[in-house]
C-alpha cells in the first residue's frame, strides 16, 4: 500500500501493461460482454485467462459453442477446486521445513511468493503452447493449472521428493549453506555480508587463492584425507571450510572483500536490501531493466521492463491502468459497439469507465 | 545425490523427458553437427536454448548465417555477461534480508531456486512466443535472458522496490506472518503445525466462527476502534489477532482442527514435510499430478508429471535419458546421417552412444 496514495504498489506493479474493462458480471448483459470479448474473432482472440469457479456461463463448454476453437486457461488452487493460495501451498509441500537458520525448530516460511510468479509463468507458457497448436491445427483448448500442483511438480522437479523418499526423512536443514556443495555467507569488517559459491573445481581453485589458504587447505587434505576439488567433500566439510575463511572476510571491508574476489575471480554477490537496490538504480541509472515510471495515481514509481532481451534491447516501460480505463476503446475495438450502444450500456450500469 | 546408486536425483529429475546427445564439442566436427542440429530446417527445428557464453561458434550472428529464422534464446547470470547462479542472485534484491523470524538479525537465504525455476519459464515463454512471431512473419530472433534480470524484475513487478523506495527502508521482517493481511501458522496439541491466512472479510468471518471469537474480536473492535473487516486493521494487529486465537489451536488435535477450519470453511493448510508427501502419495496415489516412474540407473522414483492438464487430464510421465541416449537417432532423424557417417563420427570420438 502507497502509504502517500493510499493506492495499492502490489496491484500497480502486477498490472502495468493491461487494459482494463469494468463490468458489472451480476447482469446478464454484463456477462454477455465478458463471453464475447473471451470468444472475439481473429487469430489473435478467443483467448481467455481465468481463475473461475463454478461461473456456468464462462465454462469452456459455454465459450467453445460461441467460438469452438477457443483457448481458455483457467488457474485455480488446488486441481479439485479447493481453495488455495501461495501462502497455504507452500506449506504442504514441506520448503518451510528445510528454510531458515539452523537453530530454529519451527517452519520458516518464505516471503517470496514464488509459486504465484511461477504458475504465472506456466499458465503463459501453457497459453503460448496452446495458440501455436491453433495457428497449425486449428484446434482450441481448455488448460488447468493448480497452484497446488506447480508447487508439488517443482519440489519433484529439483529431485527433492525423490531424495526425501530415499533418505527416509527430510534433509537437515542448512541455514544459508547452499545444499550440495560449497556455498555460504560471509560478514566483512564493515558490516557488510557476502555470499561465495564453489560449485566448480575452478571457483574452488579461485577462492582459494583470493583468501591466499591453498596450503592450508592442502595441508588440511592430507590430514582428513579428502579431496576439496571434489564438490561432495567440499559439501560434506563446509563447517570447516566455511570456519578456515571467515577471517580472511572478517578482517577485510566489504570493497576490499570484492576487489580481491572479483580479482581472483570468485562467484560471489553481496547482499543488498531492497532499499539498497533501489538507492543505487537512482544514483547510476542502472541496471537498464529498471525503470522510473510516471504511474497515474501515484506519482514517479521504481516499475521493471520485461527480463526477456530481444536483440539485445530490453522492451518498454508500462504503467498500470485505472479500473475500466479502456472499457470504451476495448468495447468498440473489439466487438465494434456504437457510441449509442456503448452510452446505453453506462447509462444501465453494466460498464464503468475509470479516467486515467 | 541418490545414495543407493550414485545417480544424481537433482539431474535426473530436471531432464526427464528429453532427448540426449553428446558431443565433443572441442572437435571441430562436434560444434558442425551442434550448429547444424540448432539450424534444422522445419518450422519445428530452427530452435536453440543455451547459456553459452565467448562460443562464436555459436552465436546467434553465426547461426542466422545458417538459417535466418533461427531462433536462440540465451539463458546468462547477469545481462553483462558476468556469471551469477540462483544463490549469488538472491542476496542481490533482497530477499533473504526480509525472510525468516523477527529475531534473526542475519539475512535468511530461501531454500527453493526459485529464480531458477522462474528465469526457465520465463525462457520458454519467450521462445513460444518467438516461434509464434516466426510462424507468423517468418522472422527469427535472439533472445537474452539473465538471472539477475529475473529476480530484481519480480521484486519490482511484486511493487516491494516502489514500497522500499516510499518507505526509504525495507519492510521489517514478519516471522511466517504475511505481509498486509492476517496470515500465520499455528501449532496443534499434536506438534503439529497449520497455516490460516484470512485475506477477505469472508475468510475473516469464517475464521472467527470456527474459533468461536465472534463475540471476543467485536469487544476488542470495540474497546480499540478497529475494524477488523478491514485488511489493513487484520494487518496492523495481527500479532493480537494470533495471540486470541493460539489457545483454540493448540487445545485441539491437527484432526479436530482440520475438520473444524474445513467446515466454516477456513483457508488454511497443514505443514507437511517432504517425506510427509512422498509418503501419503505412496499411501493413498494422489495428488495425481504425482507419478511413480522406473528410472532407468535409479528404479523406482517419484516423480511429477506437468501441472498443465489439457482437457482435465494430466500429461505423461517420463524418464530421463543417459548421457548421449539419443545421439546416433537425433543425428539420423534431424541431420538425416547414415550408418556409416554415424560410424566415423563414433570412430574419431566425435560422438558417444550411451544405452537406458
Amino acid at each position: 500500500m502507497s502509504t502517500r496514495t493510499g493506492e495499492s504498489l502490489y496491484w500497480t506493479a502486477l498490472n502495468k501493461g493491461k487494459r482494463s474493462v469494468a463490468v458489472d458480471l451480476r447482469a446478464p448483459e454484463g456477462r454477455e460482454l465478458v463471453a464475447a470479448l473471451a470468444t472475439a474473432p481473429g487469430s489473435d482472440g478467443g483467448i481467455v485467462v481465468d481463475n473461475n469457479a463454478g461461473r456456468s456461463w464462462l465454462a469452456y463448454e459455454s465459450l467453445a459453442e460461441r467460438r469452438p476453437d477457443v483457448i481458455q486457461v483457467r488457474i485455480q488452487g488446488h486441481a479439485d477446486g479447493r481453495p488455495a493460495v501461495d501462502y497455504t501451498v507452500n506449506p504442504e509441500v514441506g520448503v518451510p521445513g528445510i528454510t531458515g537458520p539452523t537453530d530454529v525448530a519451527e517452519p520458516v516460511n518464505h516471503v517470496l511468493p514464488a509459486w504465484d510468479l511461477l504458475t504465472g509463468m506456466t499458465a503463459m507458457t501453457g497459453l503460448l503452447a496452446a495458440l501455436h497448436r491453433r495457428d497449425r491445427h486449428g484446434e482450441g483448448a481448455l488448460l488447468q493449472i493448480a497452484l497446488a500442483d506447480v508447487a508439488l511438480t517443482s519440489v519433484a522437479n529439483l529431485g527433492w521428493l525423490a531424495e526425501a523418499d530415499e533418505r527416509g526423512a527430510d534433509r537437515p536443514r542448512h541455514g544459508n549453506h547452499v545444499y550440495g556443495t560449497f556455498g555460504v555467507d560471509f560478514a566483512t569488517s564493515d558490516g557488510h555480508r557476502v555470499m561465495v559459491v564453489a560449485l566448480t573445481s575452478r571457483q574452488w581453485d579461485a577462492l582459494r587463492a583470493a583468501t591466499n589458504t591453498e596450503k592450508v587447505f592442502a595441508a588440511l587434505e592430507d590430514a582428513l584425507g579428502v579431496d576439496f576439488s571434489l564438490e561432495s567433500d567440499r559439501y560434506r566439510l563446509r563447517e570447516m571450510i566455511a570456519a578456515v575463511l571467515r577471517p580472511w572476510f572478517v578482517a577485510r571491508t566489504l570493497e576490499e572483500v570484492g576487489h580481491q574476489l572479483a580479482a581472483a575471480p570468485v562467484l560471489w554477490s553481496r547482499y543488498r536490501s531492497l532499499h539498497e537496490a533501489v538507492t543505487e538504480f537512482r544514483a547510476l541509472g542502472s541496471p537498464p531493466v529498471l525503470v522510473e515510471v510516471e504511474q497515474p495515481g501515484i506519482g514517479a514509481m521504481i516499475s521493471a521492463r520485461s527480463p526477456l532481451r530481444i536483440a539485445a534491447e530490453y522492451g518498454a516501460s508500462a504503467v498500470a491502468p485505472r479500473l475500466g480505463q479502456h472499457t470504451d476503446e476495448v468495447l468498440a475495438q473489439v466487438l465494434g459497439l456504437s457510441d449509442a450502444e456503448l452510452g446505453r450500456l453506462h447509462d444501465r450500469g453494466v460498464v464503468v469507465s475509470g479516467s486515467a
